[in-house]
């Protein structure tokens, strides 16, 4: 199989792409991974080009660009390249850590989307206490969802969690503003309706409060409560671990109390740190387009084309194909 | 002044009720207060009678109850006896502990709404880095919201930080999926525009991320996304804050580490807990209306009485009424 990697997007590009890269050809001997980037700067990371070939380009589109502007504008940046890999069936999924707004764009209108998705749904798998982690979509690929979008989403992410996660039955919850069968917004009473009829094991409404707890595998919501969910979670996961790491260094004794405990405080890091579970696929298109955190470094990258290795080799793409032609069995019922 | 308390809500009614009552009255020489539950029970904590009347009701409305069935069926539970305090304008302010919805319900249809307002807004002030909180409104009183409710929020949100909270200028951010200004779903994109031309300090889009940055003193949200936000920010603080408190138990040498840093560990607690800004009001109906956290103890009830006291001081209600009719002027020209 072989993988794009838009080499320049990201905080820590193309070091952690290239390196990411490297790791991810050591442990799959079938692998074959195009970088799309500098060619120069790709290099000066490179100490290994085994079944690694690169594409050479100056054009970058940078985080803050309008997505649309700039997939349009910049046909030769290397997130564009690295997605038109994909449409040329040259490579058989891409991953960028670049702008992800711009490879929302590039996915939907360079790959393209997979027949009988209306909108593709942005899905990070987010840390729980168990470490079982879950699956949040649509975490913002499109702000202004309806029913047939989420129910779509739940069948999507149902049908990763179960063949790539190896989840048996994965559980599926509505994001909502209570835990009771009634509750919620126009469009969350709707939806819980039809999530009921869908081929999923649904486990009806659950609360922003009980994520972490590991409520369920798959949390549904629409684009924009997803994306203000997303966001919350990193801002005050952020916020009180800056507060501890105050109280821990805010005193010569704190600071030799902390060293007492440095061990279990980098496993609690890692336990934190939701690039251990991979990128956020953007399911409902052609082929797997992952965006990996922009901050990824080269074990995240490593991780993020593990994930893409099992999506193809697992044959998503075709797996949810198929259950959504079910699924618009039943809804026509 | 007088403020009538619903002495049966929450975990730890009606000791709490009781005890925070008895302290506030002795910080206010012009405070009353009405406590409204099983008398017996209340008597048990009372200490100190002065000021303070007791209505007694053995009828009370549990957490789990459906808000408007509960509301209108049990007319004389101690949430109900003590909205109709203020209706029958035998107190200025009611507060309880007690079924968010069942507040909302009586809050509305007891209390009655403000003359110019749609529909309440349920907000709660949440703590930041820098210690000065931000309100978040709506928390989740009105889950179907539209642009006119959004702007009202606003006005109202930076009425009573000025007012109350003392923030001058209050700056006043759209909760949304990205800080560029055309971001958002529908709902939001119209919003930005009426916010721009509101008579507030408007500062344009914020995300979730930066919140407890405090960089706004006041967000503005639909109730669905509110509380969405409202419980995530409870969710992974918590969380955060499990997993350190499991690394200082792990093991003897964490524990010795955790005690030589207890006050700094207590201090971080402290920071954490947001009764500390008081409960959240709910703006928009015809005199304040209080839910103190379901887990109040005393000193959150003491504070949250401290707040209606000041609503009451500062005419916020008056004040709010002022500026909305402003608003009407606006939005007409």
């Amino acid at each position: 199989m072989k993988i794009a990697i838009d080499a320049m997007g990201g905080d820590n590009a193309p070091k952690a792409q290239v390196e990411g890269a490297m790791e991810a050809i050591q442990h799959n001997d079938d692998l074959h991974i195009t970088l799309v980037g500098d060619e120069q700067a790709i290099r000066a990371y490179l100490s290994n080009e085994e079944r690694i070939t690169i594409i050479h380009t100056d054009e970058v589109i940078t985080g803050d660009e309008e997505p649309i502007r700039a997939v349009r504008r910049k046909k030769t940046s290397s997130l564009v390249l690295a997605a038109k890999e994909v449409k040329d069936k040259k490579a058989d999924a891409c991953i960028s850590a670049g702008n992800t707004g711009a490879l929302v764009v590039a996915g939907l209108f360079v790959v393209g989307r997979m027949k009988g998705i209306d909108r593709p749904a942005l899905s990070p798998t987010l840390p729980t206490t168990d470490g079982r982690g879950f699956l949040l979509l649509d975490a913002g690929a499109n702000v202004d969802a309806d029913v047939h979008n989420l129910v779509q989403y739940a069948v999507m992410g149902s049908v990763y969690s179960e063949k790539v996660r190896m989840i048996d039955h994965p559980r599926v919850g509505l994001l909502n503003v209570g835990t009771e069968d009634t509750k919620g917004n126009n469009l969350m009473k709707k939806t819980f309706n039809q999530l009921k009829r869908a081929p999923i094991n649904f486990i009806g409404n659950i609360e922003g409060r009980d994520l972490m707890d590991g409520v369920a595998d798959v949390v549904v919501t629409d684009g924009f409560s997803g994306n203000i969910a997303l966001k919350t979670i990193e801002g005050t996961a952020l916020h009180v671990a800056t507060l501890f790491k105050q109280a821990l260094t805010s005193s010569l004794k704190a600071k030799l109390a902390a060293s007492v405990i440095k061990n279990d405080l980098n496993k609690l890091k890692k336990e934190l740190d939701y690039s251990e579970y991979g990128g956020s696929a953007l399911f409902g298109l052609a082929a797997p387009v992952i965006k990996s955190h922009g901050s990824s470094n080269s074990r995240a990258i490593y991780l993020t084309i593990k994930q893409a290795c099992q999506m193809i080799e697992q044959d998503m793409i075709g797996k949810i194909k198929k259950t959504v032609s079910t699924l618009e069995a039943v809804e026509e019922d």
